[in-house]
């Protein structure tokens, strides 16, 4: 059954890989399983046949059949269970999910509050105050990742689906220049970029991107 | 095999349920699952032996066996996996998780915001001005979330664990008077409290806090 998912005709990052299409692309490539890409403007993600899709009008979205799935964790849930990117024994695939919901809310929330402060909130008198405020958040999750990751390549044994997600969240850090401050943490990323499947996925969203 | 949470020794919303055991507890009683609880306090969840088990020094953690859980996510997921709280079928599982996700990621993130905003950067001299920026983010959220609800029972089909995150974080605005404005969302909430295995998990965390 093939598979498409949606994502930025433009993306407002110029295709450094921080749109979440990134994350199911390359969750995807793991997978080995092709797929093709509907690109959607800004203004056609907000009208009602996306809408119909997604109701939060955002991208991606992921389509098989009938299936009709958002959210990225979602999506790379859904893949990895059908796909192998979970361990099999099922006490490991229970931390592996772990993994992705403590990337998804628990490291991710402080990470985007700093998104917002800078897209959404940049021009406000606040602004330059409150970033430091955010950026020590910040911090106190990474210590605390960094102290749980210890010198391990991965956050639990193999590279699993939490792992894909995690660097997916740090990754959205490095223009920060938080993520070289934690050098164990900026290593892992690294790992994770290094990987073939995050390279395809990379250069797939550069491609339509630098178009 | 017995089931073990972690819950706050004194929750600091004094008993409202909104502290990630309810939904957890919650979680554990539509399953129909005994469970016993180990109380932390403020200062054990920062000491080593808890961040063995939870590497954010946060609640609830879940242990089964040499099975150790956290994020109320992944744990809900768990549970919700072996014990009946998704849809046999295999598209509409896959839907439900998509609810998991929206709640945790999409729907949580602008109302933990206002949590912030109120908590921790309430004595900022920008606060009076910015929680009505985070208040409009959460309207644009929850305008969206109610089209998709619509006039259904839940969000898709039966209740599922989708609901029930959905419905925990939801329950997070009652305080701020916003999730009131969305009179089919209220009802929807309410539509969850009304369930025999919530008002029971409530009743199990508020035991604890008026001790």
């Amino acid at each position: 059954m093939s598979i498409t998912i949606t994502a930025f005709e433009r993306s407002p990052d110029g295709g450094k890989g921080l749109a979440r299409d990134t994350r199911v692309r390359w969750a995807l490539e793991e997978a080995g399983l092709p797929y093709e890409v509907r690109l959607v403007s800004h203004r056609a993600m907000k009208e009602p046949a996306h809408l119909r899709l997604q109701p939060f009008g955002q991208i991606p979205t992921y389509e098989e059949g009938d299936l009709v799935l958002f959210e990225s964790g979602s999506i790379v849930f859904h893949i990895a269970e059908r796909h192998g990117l979970f361990p099999a024994d099922a006490n490991a695939r229970a931390r592996a999910i772990t993994w992705m919901f403590a990337a998804i809310n628990t490291v991710e929330l402080p990470i985007l509050e700093l998104v917002t402060a800078k897209f959404i909130e940049g021009d406000k008198p606040w602004s330059a105050e409150r970033m430091p405020l955010i950026a020590d958040r910040i911090r106190g999750r990474l210590r605390q990742l960094a102290a749980c990751l210890g010198d391990a390549e991965w956050l639990d044994g193999a590279f699993s689906a939490g792992d894909l997600l995690m660097v997916s969240v740090l990754l959205r850090l490095r223009p920060s220049g938080i993520l070289d401050e934690f050098p164990t943490l900026a290593a892992y990323v690294a790992r994770g970029e290094a990987r073939p499947a995050y390279k395809r996925a990379f250069a797939a969203q550069l491609a339509v991107n630098a178009a």
